[in-house]
């Protein structure tokens, strides 16, 4: 059952690629298509037999195509988009999955034709692993997608992309743009900057003090070495098109810290205590949800 | 091949009950005794089968043991030090499981009558679970196990407590207390309060804007929550008596993470990959040191 005639997926790292892999798997499409500026990522596209095309000039992958999915990082979707529009097919379905929203729509929209639909949407999913060959095709099931679509979107096209996060295993909500760039700032960017800041802090103090640091890291500081390891150039682009949700969370987030440690300054150990009393209800909820096993620790 | 006669556990948590189950099953001593304030630990415990004997008058349960384990969070080290000094039987090795060690051999030395040998020691292990349920013989292989050894601690105590963490599977290591304390600051102490803080800061927003945000919870965001679900007065307890080299280390962190804020409102794109670059090489050599799997993430 195919739901799209000539599929091009930009940008083949590890959310392109695990996409064109389910797209083939699930034979979604016809034909697959890649456009990657990198030639030797078009290269190992066509070895690993995830696309029967691909091209380094995206104006050529686009043609005759009724879905583009734009995968590159957020700061490159402007200029994608300007180079795509005078060669995207008339009534063809654009979508994205970049972590950002608002900035987002506003680099795509001013290039994207009257009669082509744009559908901006998000998968929650990654690891720290980046290239065409990272991608699989288990890594959106049971995460959400978010789509953002706009007012003028037509509803078909949003039902098509849907539709094909569906068959990803995802599950799918629709939410306002600026209200999802506000809640993946506290749930994933701040997270992300948090971890980077703590890792490169660790690496400056094992440099200053000649000791050996790193190498006794207990199981917290792991977690935050696998988060600070993701891709520094689509890390980069997110807090930079995301700048106000995340200096705004950040801004509470110190609040916060600055209390804690006041706190242990000040020997207050029933503010801790209750403190962390109160977080420890909130994994409950997410394990409750469904969004985490309880065993995910052992 | 037993290497004790009579061990007794005090404090019967995660790390107590994980130690009395690898005991039995490698019949590691003759009989093991659980000594536990809380009455219903102590009926678990019995009800479970992993202790011969149970009491929560820990005085009794410390009787003619040759080899006492202290378990209980750090702030109750010095209390139970002082319960259980008179009847500490002569000769006898006393080790600890505390995730700091300066605090924990000012509490616990002061109590030691001078026959005894105490064996100061902090295995880098846990889950966020907590009680002798939650106990597993697994927990501690091929994990690090860090003794911090006085000077007038004799050889053969050191050389007795190192092979019972040899059969528990953990790599262990000699290291002077005060290193330990600021390396455990920065690789777990510190990322366990930002794990705290962040999850609260996302719980508040939550709260203030009514809006759903820790539904959408990213891979980021549910790794903190995982650590922020971590035993409150365990972990109380590690900030009071840990509380130079954390604030130090707080104080570092602040000033890069302030740096990296300064970076996104000056739209410092250069700055940003720069860091987020040299973290991900951190996270490779952690990998290629095994102390964490490149899979760990799916």
């Amino acid at each position: 059952m195919t739901l799209f005639n000539r599929v091009c997926i930009i940008g083949f790292g590890l959310i392109g690629s695990s996409l064109a892999r389910i797209i083939k798997e699930k034979s979604l499409t016809n034909e697959i298509i890649c456009g990657d500026i990198n030639p030797n990522t078009c290269r190992k596209v066509i070895d690993l037999g995830i696309a029967n095309e691909a091209y380094t000039d995206l104006s050529i992958a686009v043609a005759n195509c009724d879905l583009i999915i734009l995968s590159v990082p957020v700061g490159a979707m402007a200029t994608v988009a300007e180079i795509i529009s005078p060669s995207l097919a008339k009534g063809c379905i654009v979508t994205d999955t970049g972590s950002v929203k608002m900035a987002v729509i506003r680099d795509v929209m001013q290039f994207m034709p009257a009669d082509v639909n744009f559908v901006p949407g998000h998968p929650i999913a990654g690891t720290e692993f980046s290239g065409p060959e990272s991608g699989f095709t288990e890594l959106f099931v049971d995460k959400w997608c978010i789509l953002t679509p706009l007012m003028q979107t037509e509803l078909k096209a949003i039902d098509k992309v849907s539709s094909l996060w569906d068959h990803c295993g995802a599950k799918v909500e629709i939410m306002d743009p600026e209200h999802h760039d506000k809640c993946l700032a506290i749930t994933s960017h701040l997270p992300h900057l948090i971890a980077y800041t703590i890792v490169g802090t660790a690496s400056d103090l094992e440099r200053d003090t000649q000791a050996e640091i790193i190498k006794y890291s207990a199981s917290g500081f792991r977690d935050f070495t696998r988060i600070a390891a993701s891709d520094p150039v689509m890390w980069r682009d997110i807090f930079l098109n995301n700048k106000e949700a995340v200096l705004d969370v950040l801004q509470r987030f110190n609040e916060d810290l600055i209390a804690l440690q006041k706190a242990i300054r000040d020997d207050d150990g029933d503010k801790l205590q209750d403190t962390f009393s109160k977080t420890r209800k909130i994994r409950k909820e997410i394990i409750d949800s469904g969004q985490a096993r309880s065993q995910d620790s052992k």
